[in-house]
């Protein structure tokens, strides 16, 4: 039996006018900003509109450690929102907007999959509505700006080796990751050496999910630190007086953009930060204003619970005022075979005791996430070839542990297959059990923040860093950014900073290579181990099979 | 008396409804793609179902040398427009779109001016419907698909000295003029000189705004040159397999922009390639839409006559088979008295004998425009200040040379006082009186073209080039690009290379200073004197004065 492709279902989809997507919210035309007729932004005046309004229940999609097996976290997301609809429920889905550059390289798209699809998914993976272009622009204006003030004088006595502030490109461009940039005589300014990375790496980018509106857009973005004199002081954007014009060039960009699910359901698709050097969900605003606009808003974090949901609960939910009712953990047969020690190659045939073997991961995460004071459901995403009895064993597992897991087949079914999955997710948050806390309070020194969430959720027996970093961690609460919560850029693939180490390992300890200031961002980033903030292009790309066909079609975008 | 600025003219602009502005030119609403309430672009089936339609009338609006006064050509294309259909004509205006790095250092908009304006304003000079960034992103994805290959193996035997695809960014930004890229090990690539050029300089934007239709497009982006072999055998575009994946990206920058005047009538705004380097006017398939939609398509050329006028005719009419009616020379009396040797700060008192010793510059315009067989109507666009005596001046000037010279008052009275002028321009229109003709074959041999030029429309005594120069257009005559129409990069203050030298002089050299070949645009661009293609910002940007007020207007845009 074949199945359709996702991009096949997509163009299927019988869109709605994004009007009539608008109506079911009560958001008057006027106040939707189309980009064609499949998309819109809401208008900051109707946001301020719906301020008074009751908020809706949030519901966090989140997911056991990634193997490549794929656990279906955006399509979990989108078939439980489509769900709720389908049981009656007012309910509508926030997603993060996808970086351009890596669907040219590998990576198709993140609108989900199967019968679980925000669309247009084309138009997703493409410009969307500018909101990345826009956060380029303010990057590089910025940038031009910082240069341009050292070739005209340099008044604020910049230190040309200490420009923190790299440019930005939301393409694969591994050719920019280190540049020497002024070169060619006195007409070009002072040769010095700095880099690009993918736009979603931008703080910008950090800074536009977390503002509140756009007041505190400029602040934070005046708050950024560029560089650093000779006697290390820094120097802010502020400083070099670009964050008015880059929240002007911001302005449309801080709107959610408003989609539809194939089952014509609401969803905003708005920001995109990384997920290692930055917290990894949608924006701040798209999130609020859902809740104003909805009784049930299911959203997700970037990778597994460890680092996506961590800092979803520690960085964006106490910076914003969010509280989530209930967790959703997503789990796959599949992916626990693979933390039970399968290889990819050997997924096909029924396995129980791998299946078994691989439940301490997701285990842990249930643990992890009560831990923040929210109950949890596990999903199991039904591949079609699961067997009863692996599904049971994942049931059993969570059962042990006082948790529920539901099998959800909205890949294969649409919300007609979340209909279970929806029902007891919208009885355990009508349930009003959640008391939800960070793991950490604000006035906690950095380094125990970060040992905190190395021994809580990652079980590790220790921090390891060098005097360097602890006496920079030191330095920042001398300067004031104590308060500041932390955002850990580790592996995703395990709890250990080992990507190959799956399952629920112990024994080990969280090395810290180096720390960084987001200051407007409003976050310390703690690196352990690689992180690539530019990737390359693989050597055959995918933008070498992308094209228009004869009837005007894309093809090979995923 | 004071006047309002353009910007607080066109936010007091009562704008309708999209819509209602393609309604006028029986656009379905279900074929305008709208960007907000105010902009559109008008999708590709809809204007596939227009070629059978009756072309309108092609109106050239054109200007003397620019000098300091300024000329205020789109504002007299803007003011035409609107003339034209309080006149009674159904008329369309076509201009190009706002480069945004640009507004950041120095100049503002370029929609027009005082009561001749095209709204909204500040849309066009941000991210207006993406264009340019679709433009960048493009450019960028070649770019690093270039590097890729060399990176992992480069079976292409590309030169890396050789490679002549820079990069680009739509900002203001000196430091990235001469970069060293590819820095920093195994993993990065292999080290080379490049540079950027802002994105207006990008062949891609010449190309978008020559191609006929997507299909033309991509053929021609796979035909540009991205590098040389060791051996100098050309590699493109097409060989890197961009092509296809670029075009994805174009696909909606290539449908018109639809905006309207302050007078609510429909304006295309669409394409901005530089006028040095490219040619400078807006899109074929705006300008080709616009005259199967209405019955007068009103469209300027950047620059002085000399250069932007020159290369519509001879670069974009020939190429896209249009042929203007009539040409609009646009003339002041400052820029006349300017021309006539008066200093900016003197402009101010009354100097009839200094707009006599000018008016020789407008004459050779006026000459020039009639040998591409086109009838020539003079537009005294008024300046509040302007004497009677001086205007007559000018009038009696060009009578003498056979023509007319009209007063428009658009700027001041919008529509109200461009009636004199569009009725003048409708009825030498509605003559049929143009025999138009571009002023030198195809076969002609790329020397004699330039020649040509330069004799004809400059009366320069001789081009001096070097061997070289001469040696590099026979190379390119053999490879099959002898039959391209030229693309001369010089300055626009002066018929001649030298800037200073205003009015209409006589006896001087064209020295030819570089020759480039744009194979996917489809010319052969010649270089006499210094060409910026990016610009740096002033010591004091106006981006450090760009902000959101209060009540969330756009402050220090223009």
């Amino acid at each position: 039996m074949g199945y359709k492709s996702d991009i096949e279902i997509a163009r299927e989809a019988k869109k709605k006018p994004i009007q009539e997507i608008g109506d079911k919210l009560g958001i008057p035309h006027e106040h939707l900003l189309p980009y064609g007729h499949d998309k819109a932004k809401v208008s900051q005046d109707y946001i301020n509109s719906v301020q008074g309004n009751k908020d809706g229940k949030l519901i966090l999609v989140t997911a056991i450690n990634p193997t490549p097996a794929g656990e279906g976290k955006t399509t979990t997301t989108v078939g439980l929102g489509d769900g709720l609809n389908r049981i009656g429920k007012k309910a509508m889905v926030c997603i993060r907007e996808a970086s351009l550059g890596p669907n040219f390289g590998m990576k198709g798209g993140a609108a989900g999959g199967g019968y679980a699809q925000v669309v247009p998914m084309e138009d997703m993976n493409l410009h969307f509505t500018g909101d990345f272009h826009a956060i380029t622009s303010a990057h590089s204006l910025l940038a031009a700006m910082i240069d341009n003030h050292i070739y005209w004088g340099n008044e604020l006595e910049i230190d040309i080796r200490r420009v923190v502030w790299r440019r930005v490109v939301d393409m694969n461009d591994r050719a920019l990751r280190q540049i020497t940039a002024s070169l060619g005589g006195v007409s070009n300014g002072f040769p010095r050496e700095t880099g690009y990375d993918i736009t979603v790496a931008s703080e910008v980018m950090a800074i536009l999910c977390l503002a509140t509106d756009l007041k505190d857009l400029q602040r934070r973005l005046g708050d950024m630190i560029v560089a650093y004199r000779r006697d290390k002081s820094p120097v802010f954007a502020r400083d070099i007086k670009a964050d008015g014009a880059m929240t002007v060039l911001l302005k449309d960009a801080m709107q959610p953009n408003l989609v539809q699910t194939l089952e014509n359901n609401p969803a905003f698709v708005h920001g995109g930060p990384f997920a290692n050097i930055a917290h990894g969900c949608n924006s701040v605003m798209a999130t609020s204003t859902a809740l104003k606009l909805s009784d049930y808003v299911v959203t997700e974090a970037g990778f597994g619970a460890d680092l996506g949901a961590e800092k979803f609960m520690n960085i964006k939910c106490r910076k914003a005022g969010l509280a989530p009712s209930v967790i959703v953990v997503v789990a796959t047969v599949r992916a626990m075979k693979m933390n039970g020690g399968v290889a990819k190659a050997d997924l096909g045939p029924e396995n129980v005791e791998a299946v078994r073997k691989g439940c301490p991961n997701l285990g842990r995460h249930i643990e992890n996430m009560k831990g923040f004071g929210v109950p949890v459901v596990v999903a199991i995403n039904h591949f079609v070839h699961d067997t009863d009895a692996e599904v049971e064993a994942v049931k059993a597992y969570v059962r042990e542990l006082g948790s529920e897991a539901i099998v959800s087949r909205h890949w294969e079914l649409g919300s007609e297959g979340a209909v279970d999955l929806a029902t007891r997710v919208a009885e355990v948050a009508d349930g009003d059990s959640a008391n939800f806390s960070p793991i950490y309070p604000d006035d906690m020194p950095l380094f125990e923040k970060i040992e905190t969430i190395a021994k809580r959720i990652y079980r590790a027996d220790e921090v390891l860093a060098d005097q360097k970093i602890r006496t920079q961690l030191k330095e920042w609460e001398a300067g004031g950014y104590g308060n500041l919560p932390i955002c850990m850029a580790k592996t995703q693939y395990s709890f250990t900073t080992d990507p190959t180490r799956r399952g629920a390992p112990t024994g080990f300890g969280v090395p810290v290579r180096e720390v960084r200031l987001s200051a407007g961002a409003g976050f310390v980033v703690v690196i352990c181990g690689e992180v690539m903030t530019m990737p390359g292009l693989p050597s055959v790309p995918s933008a070498e099979n992308i094209r228009l066909n004869d009837a005007g079609e894309i093809e090979g975008l995923s």
